[in-house]
């Protein structure tokens, strides 16, 4: 295998691990447990489920694989903190969404070549893109890689998974 | 740019990012912030600084770049969770051996050629690494990366830095 692509796998593995870890601890709990909070006073952790689905929604369209499946995230998880909307948040339909969602991101994922990979995002200018070439869609993976690891230390405070 | 060399940089420009981040939490803490949990009965802020630190030194180690430069944080902040050793920590002087590790650590993978980076870390055998290419000196930068995320989301529970 070239280098370039065991440098992508490499990354894909590191997102697939991450993405494991959640869906660990999101299964493990009762639909009471989604309403609390990692700590007293924080976001509950529905809100953080629906926020890391949102991001990962959006990031369909960075990665220009599709448009968003479920736009309507962005209100209530993106644009507002947690508790800033009156909604009904229900752990188990969210994790529909979730899973349907990084299924989606990571088939496109897996559809892209190495020079694909070092291209240009869709959310930073051709301008933009030349003065800064790490502003590539792989920066965008290792972001939200990063992003949604920075997450899961915060749920995993919240006591309800114990390894 | 080569391709490969393009994806290191972007990989180390997360790397890099997320150290910045930490950085600006643990400057912007008193003496006393250092001693208090991310959250009522977890890790205290100065555990997890100290934790950080040894797994960069350990890194240092398992990417093949130097012998560890204070193999002594590993009792205190590795094998034992916080609190279980009788230890008076002191934030502002974990925070020089912070540095000095990161420093060190950074230089070295400046170092390192894409070739490199896609070899075995230290902490694999030969055997396994056959079956398995992604465990490279790359996937200790990532997993290290994101070790890192995690921890500053959990430090950021702390509502000690505002943004």
């Amino acid at each position: 295998m070239e280098v370039e692509e065991l440098i992508i796998q490499s990354a894909l593995a590191n997102w697939i691990l991450t993405i494991t870890r959640l869906n660990k601890f999101f299964g493990a709990l009762s639909p009471e447990d989604f309403l609390e909070p990692v700590a007293p006073g924080k976001n509950r952790i529905v809100y953080i489920l629906g926020h890391l689905a949102a991001v990962h929604d959006r990031a369909l369209e960075i990665l220009g694989l599709s448009s968003r499946l479920h736009p309507q995230l962005e209100a209530t998880f993106l644009t507002n903190p947690d508790r800033a909307i009156d909604f009904v948040p229900d752990g188990a339909e969210l994790l529909v969404l979730w899973n349907e969602i990084n299924k989606h991101l990571y088939d496109g994922m897996l559809t892209l070549a190495p020079a694909q990979w070092v291209g240009r995002h869709l959310a930073v200018s051709e301008d933009d893109f030349k003065k800064d070439p790490t502003r590539s869609r792989l920066s965008v993976l290792l972001n939200r890689t990063n992003h949604a690891g920075y997450h899961l230390g915060q749920l995993m405070l919240s006591g309800k998974l114990k390894s």
